[in-house]
Protein backbone atom coordinates (compact mmCIF):
# COMPACT_ATOMS: atom_id res chain seq x y z
CA UNK A 1 0.00 0.00 0.00
CA UNK A 2 1.31 3.34 -0.64
CA UNK A 3 0.13 6.35 1.84
CA UNK A 4 0.55 9.57 0.91
CA UNK A 5 0.93 12.84 2.97
CA UNK A 6 0.62 16.17 1.96
CA UNK A 7 2.29 18.93 3.98
CA UNK A 8 5.61 17.74 6.14
CA UNK A 9 4.69 19.63 8.97
CA UNK A 10 4.05 18.42 13.06
CA UNK A 11 0.95 16.32 12.05
CA UNK A 12 2.38 15.51 8.41
CA UNK A 13 5.35 14.26 10.37
CA UNK A 14 4.06 12.58 13.25
CA UNK A 15 1.97 10.30 10.90
CA UNK A 16 4.80 9.19 8.41
CA UNK A 17 7.08 8.24 11.31
CA UNK A 18 4.48 6.23 12.98
CA UNK A 19 2.95 4.37 9.84
CA UNK A 20 6.16 3.48 8.85
CA UNK A 21 7.16 2.26 12.06
CA UNK A 22 3.80 0.28 12.01
CA UNK A 23 4.92 -1.35 8.56
CA UNK A 24 7.90 -2.41 9.88
CA UNK A 25 6.75 -3.99 12.64
CA UNK A 26 6.72 -7.43 12.28
CA UNK A 27 3.40 -7.92 14.73
CA UNK A 28 2.11 -5.75 12.65
CA UNK A 29 1.91 -8.34 9.53
CA UNK A 30 -2.28 -9.29 10.11
CA UNK A 31 -3.18 -5.69 10.14
CA UNK A 32 -1.74 -5.22 7.32
CA UNK A 33 -2.38 -7.99 5.33
CA UNK A 34 -6.09 -6.36 5.59
CA UNK A 35 -4.68 -2.81 3.33
CA UNK A 36 -5.64 -2.42 -0.18
CA UNK A 37 -2.61 -2.26 -3.02
CA UNK A 38 0.30 -4.22 -2.83
CA UNK A 39 0.76 -6.41 0.38
CA UNK A 40 4.75 -6.86 -0.12
CA UNK A 41 5.43 -3.22 -0.14
CA UNK A 42 4.03 -0.40 2.33
CA UNK A 43 5.26 2.83 1.51
CA UNK A 44 5.25 6.32 2.89
CA UNK A 45 4.90 9.21 0.32
CA UNK A 46 5.51 13.07 1.33
CA UNK A 47 4.39 16.26 -0.60
CA UNK A 48 6.23 19.41 1.11
CA UNK A 49 6.13 22.68 -0.38
CA UNK A 50 9.72 23.08 -0.05
CA UNK A 51 12.59 20.90 -1.52
CA UNK A 52 14.78 20.93 1.68
CA UNK A 53 11.49 19.75 4.18
CA UNK A 54 11.32 17.18 1.47
CA UNK A 55 15.07 16.11 2.29
CA UNK A 56 14.40 16.23 5.70
CA UNK A 57 11.25 14.14 6.20
CA UNK A 58 13.15 11.44 3.84
CA UNK A 59 16.14 11.86 6.44
CA UNK A 60 14.29 11.90 9.29
CA UNK A 61 12.96 8.28 8.29
CA UNK A 62 9.12 10.19 7.96
CA UNK A 63 8.77 9.42 4.51
CA UNK A 64 10.45 6.92 2.14
CA UNK A 65 10.20 9.18 -0.56
CA UNK A 66 8.92 13.27 -0.78
CA UNK A 67 8.80 15.68 -3.64
CA UNK A 68 7.48 18.96 -4.00
CA UNK A 69 5.41 17.44 -7.14
CA UNK A 70 2.13 16.08 -6.31
CA UNK A 71 2.70 13.83 -8.94
CA UNK A 72 4.63 11.34 -6.83
CA UNK A 73 1.13 10.24 -5.04
CA UNK A 74 0.27 8.93 -8.17
CA UNK A 75 0.40 5.60 -6.98
CA UNK A 76 -1.71 6.28 -3.56
CA UNK A 77 -4.29 4.03 -2.32
CA UNK A 78 -5.48 6.54 0.37
CA UNK A 79 -3.76 10.33 1.24
CA UNK A 80 -3.75 12.31 4.48
CA UNK A 81 -3.94 16.38 3.36
CA UNK A 82 -2.32 17.28 6.85
CA UNK A 83 -1.67 21.50 5.72
CA UNK A 84 -3.82 24.36 7.22
CA UNK A 85 -7.34 24.19 6.80
CA UNK A 86 -7.47 27.30 4.45
CA UNK A 87 -5.31 25.57 1.93
CA UNK A 88 -7.60 21.72 1.85
CA UNK A 89 -9.65 22.30 -0.81
CA UNK A 90 -7.17 23.46 -3.57
CA UNK A 91 -5.16 20.56 -2.56
CA UNK A 92 -7.90 18.34 -3.28
CA UNK A 93 -8.10 19.63 -6.32
CA UNK A 94 -4.87 19.89 -7.13
CA UNK A 95 -4.72 15.89 -5.92
CA UNK A 96 -7.96 14.94 -8.17
CA UNK A 97 -5.83 15.10 -11.33
CA UNK A 98 -3.09 12.90 -10.19
CA UNK A 99 -4.70 10.10 -8.00
CA UNK A 100 -6.76 7.19 -9.22
CA UNK A 101 -10.48 7.27 -8.37
CA UNK A 102 -10.58 4.42 -5.99
CA UNK A 103 -8.09 6.32 -3.95
CA UNK A 104 -9.46 7.83 -0.52
CA UNK A 105 -8.90 11.04 0.56
CA UNK A 106 -8.81 12.38 4.06
CA UNK A 107 -7.72 15.22 6.28
CA UNK A 108 -6.41 16.15 9.98
CA UNK A 109 -8.28 19.67 9.91
CA UNK A 110 -9.77 20.70 13.54
CA UNK A 111 -12.85 22.18 11.97
CA UNK A 112 -14.93 19.72 9.82
CA UNK A 113 -18.20 20.88 8.75
CA UNK A 114 -17.29 23.42 6.10
CA UNK A 115 -13.98 20.80 4.67
CA UNK A 116 -16.67 18.05 4.13
CA UNK A 117 -19.18 20.24 2.54
CA UNK A 118 -16.24 22.11 0.23
CA UNK A 119 -14.13 18.95 -0.52
CA UNK A 120 -17.59 16.40 -0.59
CA UNK A 121 -18.73 17.17 -3.94
CA UNK A 122 -14.87 17.12 -5.42
CA UNK A 123 -14.17 13.74 -4.44
CA UNK A 124 -16.71 11.19 -3.31
CA UNK A 125 -13.84 9.04 -1.51
CA UNK A 126 -13.23 11.65 0.93
CA UNK A 127 -13.80 11.26 4.59
CA UNK A 128 -13.50 14.12 7.43
CA UNK A 129 -10.79 13.02 10.24
CA UNK A 130 -9.14 15.10 12.95
CA UNK A 131 -6.57 13.32 15.11
CA UNK A 132 -6.42 15.30 18.56
CA UNK A 133 -2.89 15.31 19.01
CA UNK A 134 -0.50 17.81 18.97
CA UNK A 135 2.27 19.73 21.13
CA UNK A 136 3.17 23.13 21.47
CA UNK A 137 5.63 23.19 18.83
CA UNK A 138 5.25 23.12 15.26
CA UNK A 139 6.93 21.83 11.82
CA UNK A 140 8.58 18.46 10.91
CA UNK A 141 11.55 18.97 13.67
CA UNK A 142 8.56 18.62 16.10
CA UNK A 143 7.41 15.39 14.56
CA UNK A 144 7.29 12.51 17.17
CA UNK A 145 6.64 8.87 16.65
CA UNK A 146 3.44 7.45 18.41
CA UNK A 147 2.09 11.45 18.92
CA UNK A 148 -1.71 9.91 18.26
CA UNK A 149 -1.15 6.33 20.16
CA UNK A 150 -3.92 6.46 22.99
CA UNK A 151 -5.46 10.14 21.46
CA UNK A 152 -8.81 10.18 20.06
CA UNK A 153 -9.20 10.04 16.63
CA UNK A 154 -12.48 11.71 14.95
CA UNK A 155 -13.94 10.86 11.33
CA UNK A 156 -16.47 12.17 10.03
CA UNK A 157 -18.45 10.35 7.31
CA UNK A 158 -21.67 11.40 5.97
CA UNK A 159 -24.22 9.87 4.48
CA UNK A 160 -22.55 9.90 0.61
CA UNK A 161 -19.71 8.90 1.58
CA UNK A 162 -18.34 5.62 0.80
CA UNK A 163 -18.27 2.90 3.96
CA UNK A 164 -15.23 1.45 1.79
CA UNK A 165 -13.19 4.72 2.00
CA UNK A 166 -14.36 4.61 6.38
CA UNK A 167 -13.11 1.04 6.60
CA UNK A 168 -9.39 2.06 4.93
CA UNK A 169 -9.16 5.14 6.61
CA UNK A 170 -10.25 3.46 10.10
CA UNK A 171 -7.29 0.33 8.94
CA UNK A 172 -4.47 3.35 8.95
CA UNK A 173 -6.17 5.15 11.77
CA UNK A 174 -5.82 1.64 13.91
CA UNK A 175 -2.03 1.26 13.09
CA UNK A 176 -1.44 4.85 14.43
CA UNK A 177 -3.42 2.94 18.05
CA UNK A 178 -5.49 5.96 18.33
CA UNK A 179 -8.87 5.94 19.89
CA UNK A 180 -11.04 5.82 16.60
CA UNK A 181 -14.40 8.08 16.71
CA UNK A 182 -17.34 8.34 14.02
CA UNK A 183 -19.79 11.43 14.53
CA UNK A 184 -21.37 13.99 11.87
CA UNK A 185 -19.23 16.90 10.94
CA UNK A 186 -21.69 19.12 12.75
CA UNK A 187 -21.43 16.69 16.42
CA UNK A 188 -17.67 17.20 15.79
CA UNK A 189 -17.45 20.65 15.63
CA UNK A 190 -19.89 21.57 18.31
CA UNK A 191 -17.72 19.15 20.70
CA UNK A 192 -14.53 20.59 19.99
CA UNK A 193 -16.07 23.71 19.86
CA UNK A 194 -16.68 22.73 24.22
CA UNK A 195 -13.39 21.22 24.38
CA UNK A 196 -10.95 22.53 22.52
CA UNK A 197 -12.20 25.94 20.86
CA UNK A 198 -13.88 27.58 23.54
CA UNK A 199 -10.89 26.90 26.07
CA UNK A 200 -8.66 28.45 23.94
CA UNK A 201 -10.73 32.06 24.09
CA UNK A 202 -11.27 32.13 27.77
CA UNK A 203 -7.86 31.15 28.46
CA UNK A 204 -6.62 33.97 26.12
CA UNK A 205 -9.26 36.36 27.84
CA UNK A 206 -7.90 35.81 30.99
CA UNK A 207 -4.10 36.98 29.63
CA UNK A 208 -5.80 39.20 28.19
CA UNK A 209 -7.76 40.71 30.82
CA UNK A 210 -4.16 40.72 33.29
CA UNK A 211 -3.01 42.67 30.42
CA UNK A 212 -5.58 45.30 31.29
CA UNK A 213 -4.65 45.63 34.79
CA UNK A 214 -3.71 49.21 34.90
CA UNK A 215 -1.60 49.29 38.10
CA UNK A 216 1.68 47.93 36.91
CA UNK A 217 2.92 47.29 40.56
CA UNK A 218 0.22 44.98 40.32
CA UNK A 219 0.79 43.51 37.02
CA UNK A 220 4.59 43.31 37.93
CA UNK A 221 3.80 41.20 40.93
CA UNK A 222 1.23 39.21 39.78
CA UNK A 223 3.75 38.03 36.75
CA UNK A 224 6.70 37.35 39.33
CA UNK A 225 4.47 35.36 41.43
CA UNK A 226 1.56 33.22 38.84
CA UNK A 227 2.38 29.77 39.23
CA UNK A 228 1.06 26.35 37.97
CA UNK A 229 -2.34 27.69 38.06
CA UNK A 230 -2.14 30.70 35.67
CA UNK A 231 0.24 28.61 33.76
CA UNK A 232 -2.28 25.71 32.98
CA UNK A 233 -5.54 28.12 32.68
CA UNK A 234 -3.15 30.41 30.35
CA UNK A 235 -1.52 27.70 28.36
CA UNK A 236 -3.93 27.39 25.28
CA UNK A 237 -4.78 31.21 25.14
CA UNK A 238 -1.41 31.83 24.96
CA UNK A 239 -0.37 29.51 22.19
CA UNK A 240 0.29 30.01 18.41
CA UNK A 241 -2.06 32.55 17.35
CA UNK A 242 -2.67 31.35 13.46
CA UNK A 243 -4.63 28.59 15.24
CA UNK A 244 -6.72 30.31 17.33
CA UNK A 245 -7.55 32.29 14.49
CA UNK A 246 -8.26 29.52 12.50
CA UNK A 247 -10.83 28.07 15.18
CA UNK A 248 -12.63 31.07 15.31
CA UNK A 249 -13.15 31.68 11.62
CA UNK A 250 -14.04 28.01 10.96
CA UNK A 251 -16.06 27.29 13.43
CA UNK A 252 -17.39 30.52 14.28
CA UNK A 253 -21.21 29.58 14.65
CA UNK A 254 -20.53 26.79 17.19
CA UNK A 255 -17.81 28.60 19.43
CA UNK A 256 -20.23 31.58 19.98
CA UNK A 257 -22.70 28.82 20.94
CA UNK A 258 -20.16 27.76 23.70
CA UNK A 259 -19.41 31.39 24.31
CA UNK A 260 -22.98 32.96 24.92
CA UNK A 261 -23.39 29.21 27.53
CA UNK A 262 -20.01 30.16 28.74
CA UNK A 263 -20.66 34.57 29.52
CA UNK A 264 -24.08 33.19 31.05
CA UNK A 265 -22.09 30.79 33.43
CA UNK A 266 -19.53 34.19 34.52
CA UNK A 267 -22.63 36.21 34.44
CA UNK A 268 -23.84 33.94 36.69
CA UNK A 269 -20.73 33.54 39.09
CA UNK A 270 -20.51 36.90 39.04
CA UNK A 271 -23.86 37.84 40.63
CA UNK A 272 -23.24 34.92 42.66
CA UNK A 273 -20.59 36.70 44.07
CA UNK A 274 -21.78 40.26 44.45
CA UNK A 275 -24.89 38.80 46.49
CA UNK A 276 -22.44 36.56 48.76
CA UNK A 277 -24.52 33.69 47.63
CA UNK A 278 -21.78 31.20 48.90
CA UNK A 279 -24.12 28.54 48.41
CA UNK A 280 -24.22 28.98 44.77
CA UNK A 281 -20.20 29.25 44.69
CA UNK A 282 -20.10 26.03 46.41
CA UNK A 283 -22.68 24.35 44.78
CA UNK A 284 -21.09 25.16 41.76
CA UNK A 285 -17.93 24.22 42.62
CA UNK A 286 -18.53 20.64 43.64
CA UNK A 287 -20.08 20.20 40.72
CA UNK A 288 -16.86 21.03 38.34
CA UNK A 289 -14.71 18.96 40.72
CA UNK A 290 -16.82 16.12 40.52
CA UNK A 291 -17.62 16.21 36.29
CA UNK A 292 -14.03 17.55 35.64
CA UNK A 293 -13.15 13.77 35.91
CA UNK A 294 -15.49 12.77 33.43
CA UNK A 295 -13.78 14.70 30.76
CA UNK A 296 -10.06 14.28 31.81
CA UNK A 297 -7.70 12.94 33.85
CA UNK A 298 -4.47 14.03 34.75
CA UNK A 299 -1.49 12.45 33.88
CA UNK B 1 16.19 28.13 67.12
CA UNK B 2 12.53 26.57 67.79
CA UNK B 3 10.21 27.28 65.05
CA UNK B 4 6.77 26.23 65.34
CA UNK B 5 4.04 24.72 62.80
CA UNK B 6 0.39 25.03 63.84
CA UNK B 7 -1.38 22.52 61.08
CA UNK B 8 0.26 19.69 60.16
CA UNK B 9 -1.11 19.29 56.43
CA UNK B 10 0.37 19.72 53.04
CA UNK B 11 2.08 23.35 54.09
CA UNK B 12 2.70 22.65 57.23
CA UNK B 13 4.02 19.20 56.96
CA UNK B 14 6.41 20.44 54.05
CA UNK B 15 7.16 23.24 55.83
CA UNK B 16 8.53 20.53 58.89
CA UNK B 17 10.49 18.80 56.30
CA UNK B 18 12.23 21.23 54.41
CA UNK B 19 13.10 23.64 57.66
CA UNK B 20 14.58 19.98 59.26
CA UNK B 21 16.32 19.28 56.14
CA UNK B 22 17.56 22.95 55.79
CA UNK B 23 19.02 22.45 59.83
CA UNK B 24 20.92 19.06 59.28
CA UNK B 25 22.88 20.81 56.53
CA UNK B 26 25.96 21.67 57.76
CA UNK B 27 26.17 24.32 54.71
CA UNK B 28 23.65 26.25 55.91
CA UNK B 29 25.92 26.91 59.38
CA UNK B 30 26.40 30.27 58.31
CA UNK B 31 22.83 31.38 57.49
CA UNK B 32 21.98 29.68 60.43
CA UNK B 33 24.06 31.64 63.20
CA UNK B 34 21.92 34.38 62.07
CA UNK B 35 19.13 32.89 63.61
CA UNK B 36 17.81 33.90 66.69
CA UNK B 37 17.35 32.01 70.17
CA UNK B 38 19.81 28.43 70.85
CA UNK B 39 22.43 28.56 67.88
CA UNK B 40 23.61 25.27 68.68
CA UNK B 41 20.19 23.18 68.40
CA UNK B 42 17.55 24.33 65.80
CA UNK B 43 13.91 22.05 66.31
CA UNK B 44 10.50 21.96 64.57
CA UNK B 45 7.63 21.65 66.99
CA UNK B 46 4.55 20.89 65.44
CA UNK B 47 0.95 21.30 66.62
CA UNK B 48 -1.64 19.09 64.54
CA UNK B 49 -5.65 18.35 65.43
CA UNK B 50 -5.18 14.52 65.97
CA UNK B 51 -2.65 11.97 68.25
CA UNK B 52 -2.28 10.18 64.92
CA UNK B 53 -1.48 13.28 62.89
CA UNK B 54 1.13 14.03 65.26
CA UNK B 55 3.00 10.64 65.35
CA UNK B 56 3.01 10.49 61.86
CA UNK B 57 4.64 13.86 61.64
CA UNK B 58 7.54 12.72 63.52
CA UNK B 59 7.60 9.74 61.93
CA UNK B 60 7.91 11.26 58.88
CA UNK B 61 10.77 13.66 59.87
CA UNK B 62 8.44 16.17 59.93
CA UNK B 63 8.82 17.77 62.84
CA UNK B 64 10.64 16.74 66.00
CA UNK B 65 8.17 16.65 68.57
CA UNK B 66 4.60 17.10 68.07
CA UNK B 67 1.27 17.40 70.17
CA UNK B 68 -2.54 18.18 69.96
CA UNK B 69 -1.31 20.58 72.75
CA UNK B 70 -0.52 24.61 71.95
CA UNK B 71 1.36 24.65 75.06
CA UNK B 72 4.28 22.53 73.36
CA UNK B 73 5.33 25.71 71.42
CA UNK B 74 5.72 27.80 74.12
CA UNK B 75 9.28 27.65 73.26
CA UNK B 76 8.98 28.98 70.08
CA UNK B 77 10.61 31.72 68.38
CA UNK B 78 8.45 31.72 65.42
CA UNK B 79 5.61 30.09 64.58
CA UNK B 80 4.35 29.37 61.38
CA UNK B 81 -0.04 28.90 61.64
CA UNK B 82 -0.36 26.56 58.34
CA UNK B 83 -4.15 26.32 59.00
CA UNK B 84 -7.13 26.92 56.36
CA UNK B 85 -7.70 31.12 56.75
CA UNK B 86 -11.47 30.89 59.06
CA UNK B 87 -9.37 29.66 61.93
CA UNK B 88 -6.06 31.36 61.62
CA UNK B 89 -7.48 34.45 64.08
CA UNK B 90 -8.70 31.78 66.97
CA UNK B 91 -5.30 30.36 66.56
CA UNK B 92 -3.13 33.30 67.08
CA UNK B 93 -5.74 33.80 70.34
CA UNK B 94 -4.77 30.78 71.96
CA UNK B 95 -0.80 30.88 70.80
CA UNK B 96 -0.71 34.45 72.19
CA UNK B 97 -1.50 32.23 75.63
CA UNK B 98 1.95 30.48 75.45
CA UNK B 99 4.45 32.61 73.34
CA UNK B 100 6.94 34.96 74.79
CA UNK B 101 6.25 38.33 73.62
CA UNK B 102 9.37 38.52 71.50
CA UNK B 103 8.34 35.18 69.58
CA UNK B 104 7.28 36.00 65.62
CA UNK B 105 3.98 34.63 64.65
CA UNK B 106 3.23 34.12 60.81
CA UNK B 107 1.04 32.29 58.47
CA UNK B 108 0.48 30.57 54.84
CA UNK B 109 -3.28 32.01 54.12
CA UNK B 110 -3.55 32.46 50.32
CA UNK B 111 -5.32 35.77 51.21
CA UNK B 112 -3.93 38.59 53.22
CA UNK B 113 -5.74 41.80 54.22
CA UNK B 114 -8.62 39.93 56.33
CA UNK B 115 -6.06 38.14 57.77
CA UNK B 116 -3.30 40.85 58.83
CA UNK B 117 -6.35 43.38 59.54
CA UNK B 118 -7.51 41.03 62.07
CA UNK B 119 -4.22 39.67 63.92
CA UNK B 120 -1.79 42.49 63.51
CA UNK B 121 -3.84 44.23 66.24
CA UNK B 122 -3.48 40.87 68.52
CA UNK B 123 -0.25 40.48 67.98
CA UNK B 124 2.37 43.47 67.48
CA UNK B 125 5.29 40.37 65.92
CA UNK B 126 2.95 39.07 63.25
CA UNK B 127 4.24 39.23 59.69
CA UNK B 128 1.82 37.60 56.92
CA UNK B 129 2.96 35.72 54.30
CA UNK B 130 2.15 33.48 51.00
CA UNK B 131 4.26 30.57 50.29
CA UNK B 132 2.67 30.04 46.05
CA UNK B 133 3.30 26.29 46.72
CA UNK B 134 0.76 23.19 46.38
CA UNK B 135 -0.03 20.38 45.05
CA UNK B 136 -3.10 18.61 43.81
CA UNK B 137 -3.01 16.33 46.85
CA UNK B 138 -3.63 17.67 50.80
CA UNK B 139 -3.02 16.44 54.31
CA UNK B 140 0.41 15.65 55.62
CA UNK B 141 0.61 12.29 53.84
CA UNK B 142 1.30 14.70 50.63
CA UNK B 143 4.04 16.50 51.89
CA UNK B 144 7.17 17.09 50.04
CA UNK B 145 10.80 18.40 51.11
CA UNK B 146 11.66 21.06 49.00
CA UNK B 147 8.26 22.11 48.05
CA UNK B 148 8.88 25.79 48.55
CA UNK B 149 12.14 25.41 46.80
CA UNK B 150 12.53 28.01 44.20
CA UNK B 151 8.94 28.90 44.23
CA UNK B 152 7.17 32.56 45.29
CA UNK B 153 6.84 33.27 48.98
CA UNK B 154 5.12 36.83 49.25
CA UNK B 155 5.39 38.62 52.86
CA UNK B 156 2.91 41.08 53.51
CA UNK B 157 4.10 43.96 56.42
CA UNK B 158 2.48 46.79 57.46
CA UNK B 159 3.27 49.93 58.19
CA UNK B 160 3.39 48.99 62.62
CA UNK B 161 5.35 45.86 61.34
CA UNK B 162 8.56 45.77 63.30
CA UNK B 163 11.46 45.23 60.96
CA UNK B 164 13.09 42.66 63.21
CA UNK B 165 9.75 40.01 62.81
CA UNK B 166 9.89 40.71 58.91
CA UNK B 167 13.70 40.23 58.72
CA UNK B 168 12.80 36.84 61.14
CA UNK B 169 10.50 35.48 58.94
CA UNK B 170 12.64 36.41 55.80
CA UNK B 171 15.81 34.62 57.19
CA UNK B 172 13.58 31.56 57.88
CA UNK B 173 11.79 31.73 54.17
CA UNK B 174 15.54 31.72 52.95
CA UNK B 175 16.34 28.48 54.21
CA UNK B 176 13.66 27.45 52.40
CA UNK B 177 15.17 28.59 48.98
CA UNK B 178 12.08 30.70 48.23
CA UNK B 179 11.60 34.03 46.22
CA UNK B 180 11.12 36.09 48.47
CA UNK B 181 8.61 39.17 47.76
CA UNK B 182 7.30 42.03 50.12
CA UNK B 183 3.84 44.14 49.05
CA UNK B 184 0.99 45.31 51.31
CA UNK B 185 -1.54 43.10 52.04
CA UNK B 186 -3.59 44.88 49.44
CA UNK B 187 -1.09 44.37 46.32
CA UNK B 188 -1.07 40.71 47.29
CA UNK B 189 -5.25 40.30 47.18
CA UNK B 190 -5.17 42.39 43.92
CA UNK B 191 -2.12 40.40 42.44
CA UNK B 192 -3.41 36.83 43.76
CA UNK B 193 -6.92 37.56 42.25
CA UNK B 194 -5.77 37.84 38.99
CA UNK B 195 -3.36 34.74 38.73
CA UNK B 196 -4.52 32.69 41.12
CA UNK B 197 -8.05 32.92 42.01
CA UNK B 198 -9.35 34.73 38.44
CA UNK B 199 -7.82 31.09 36.67
CA UNK B 200 -10.09 29.43 39.24
CA UNK B 201 -13.50 30.66 38.41
CA UNK B 202 -12.88 31.17 34.63
CA UNK B 203 -11.85 27.75 34.56
CA UNK B 204 -15.07 26.28 36.67
CA UNK B 205 -16.79 28.42 34.41
CA UNK B 206 -15.81 26.48 31.55
CA UNK B 207 -16.48 23.17 32.94
CA UNK B 208 -19.94 24.60 34.14
CA UNK B 209 -20.80 25.48 30.75
CA UNK B 210 -19.68 22.27 29.12
CA UNK B 211 -22.07 20.64 31.82
CA UNK B 212 -25.02 22.78 30.70
CA UNK B 213 -25.31 21.41 26.93
CA UNK B 214 -28.08 20.30 26.79
CA UNK B 215 -27.32 17.68 23.89
CA UNK B 216 -26.42 14.92 25.83
CA UNK B 217 -24.61 12.96 22.58
CA UNK B 218 -22.66 15.78 22.45
CA UNK B 219 -21.31 16.28 26.16
CA UNK B 220 -20.60 12.64 25.55
CA UNK B 221 -18.51 13.08 22.38
CA UNK B 222 -16.63 16.29 24.09
CA UNK B 223 -15.49 13.85 27.25
CA UNK B 224 -14.28 11.37 25.10
CA UNK B 225 -12.29 13.72 22.71
CA UNK B 226 -11.09 16.14 25.42
CA UNK B 227 -7.20 16.46 25.36
CA UNK B 228 -4.84 18.52 26.63
CA UNK B 229 -6.10 21.94 25.83
CA UNK B 230 -9.03 21.46 27.78
CA UNK B 231 -7.23 19.00 30.78
CA UNK B 232 -5.11 22.10 31.21
CA UNK B 233 -7.54 25.00 31.18
CA UNK B 234 -10.18 22.81 33.35
CA UNK B 235 -7.89 21.57 35.97
CA UNK B 236 -7.81 24.64 38.73
CA UNK B 237 -11.26 25.11 38.16
CA UNK B 238 -12.10 21.57 38.94
CA UNK B 239 -9.56 21.50 41.92
CA UNK B 240 -10.82 21.47 45.72
CA UNK B 241 -14.29 23.01 45.85
CA UNK B 242 -14.19 24.46 49.61
CA UNK B 243 -10.09 26.17 48.56
CA UNK B 244 -12.45 27.97 45.83
CA UNK B 245 -15.33 29.13 48.32
CA UNK B 246 -12.51 30.19 50.10
CA UNK B 247 -10.51 32.40 47.90
CA UNK B 248 -14.28 33.90 46.81
CA UNK B 249 -15.43 34.44 50.44
CA UNK B 250 -11.94 36.17 51.47
CA UNK B 251 -11.22 37.98 48.31
CA UNK B 252 -14.28 38.83 47.04
CA UNK B 253 -13.58 42.52 46.18
CA UNK B 254 -10.47 41.79 44.28
CA UNK B 255 -11.62 38.97 42.76
CA UNK B 256 -15.22 40.47 41.85
CA UNK B 257 -13.05 43.30 40.05
CA UNK B 258 -10.62 40.89 37.68
CA UNK B 259 -14.09 39.62 37.14
CA UNK B 260 -15.65 42.07 35.59
CA UNK B 261 -12.48 42.78 33.78
CA UNK B 262 -12.72 39.50 32.73
CA UNK B 263 -16.34 39.79 31.34
CA UNK B 264 -15.57 42.64 29.57
CA UNK B 265 -12.54 40.54 27.73
CA UNK B 266 -14.99 38.01 27.17
CA UNK B 267 -17.67 40.40 25.47
CA UNK B 268 -15.18 42.00 23.77
CA UNK B 269 -14.09 38.71 21.75
CA UNK B 270 -17.50 37.89 21.82
CA UNK B 271 -18.45 40.63 19.55
CA UNK B 272 -15.92 40.09 17.44
CA UNK B 273 -16.61 36.92 16.48
CA UNK B 274 -20.03 38.05 16.38
CA UNK B 275 -19.34 40.81 13.60
CA UNK B 276 -16.66 38.65 12.16
CA UNK B 277 -13.67 41.11 12.95
CA UNK B 278 -10.95 38.60 12.52
CA UNK B 279 -9.03 41.47 12.64
CA UNK B 280 -9.28 41.95 16.31
CA UNK B 281 -9.18 38.41 17.18
CA UNK B 282 -6.30 38.11 15.18
CA UNK B 283 -4.48 40.74 17.64
CA UNK B 284 -5.90 39.88 20.90
CA UNK B 285 -4.11 36.52 20.52
CA UNK B 286 -0.76 37.22 19.18
CA UNK B 287 -0.89 39.89 22.06
CA UNK B 288 -1.68 36.78 24.86
CA UNK B 289 0.75 34.61 22.62
CA UNK B 290 3.45 37.24 23.53
CA UNK B 291 2.58 38.43 27.11
CA UNK B 292 2.38 34.73 28.53
CA UNK B 293 6.00 34.14 28.76
CA UNK B 294 6.15 37.09 30.90
CA UNK B 295 4.07 36.28 33.43
CA UNK B 296 4.93 31.85 33.40
CA UNK B 297 7.40 29.57 31.75
CA UNK B 298 6.02 26.39 30.27
CA UNK B 299 8.47 23.70 31.69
Amino acid sequence: MDVGIVGLGLIGGSLGLSLRHAFQQVSDGQRLAELPGRTDRHRVLGVGRREEVCRAAVALGATDEASTEMSLLSSADIVFVCTPLAVIVSIVEQLAQYLSSEAVITDVGSVKQSVVAAVSPMWSNFVGGHPMAGTADSGLEAAQLGLFAGRPYVLTPIATTPPRAVALVSAVVNLLESRLYQCSPEDHDRAVAWISHLPVFVSAGLISACLGETDRQIVRLAASIASSGFRDTSRVGGGNPELGLMMATYNRDALLRSLYAYRQECDRLIVALEQEDWRTIATTLQQTHQARPTFVADP
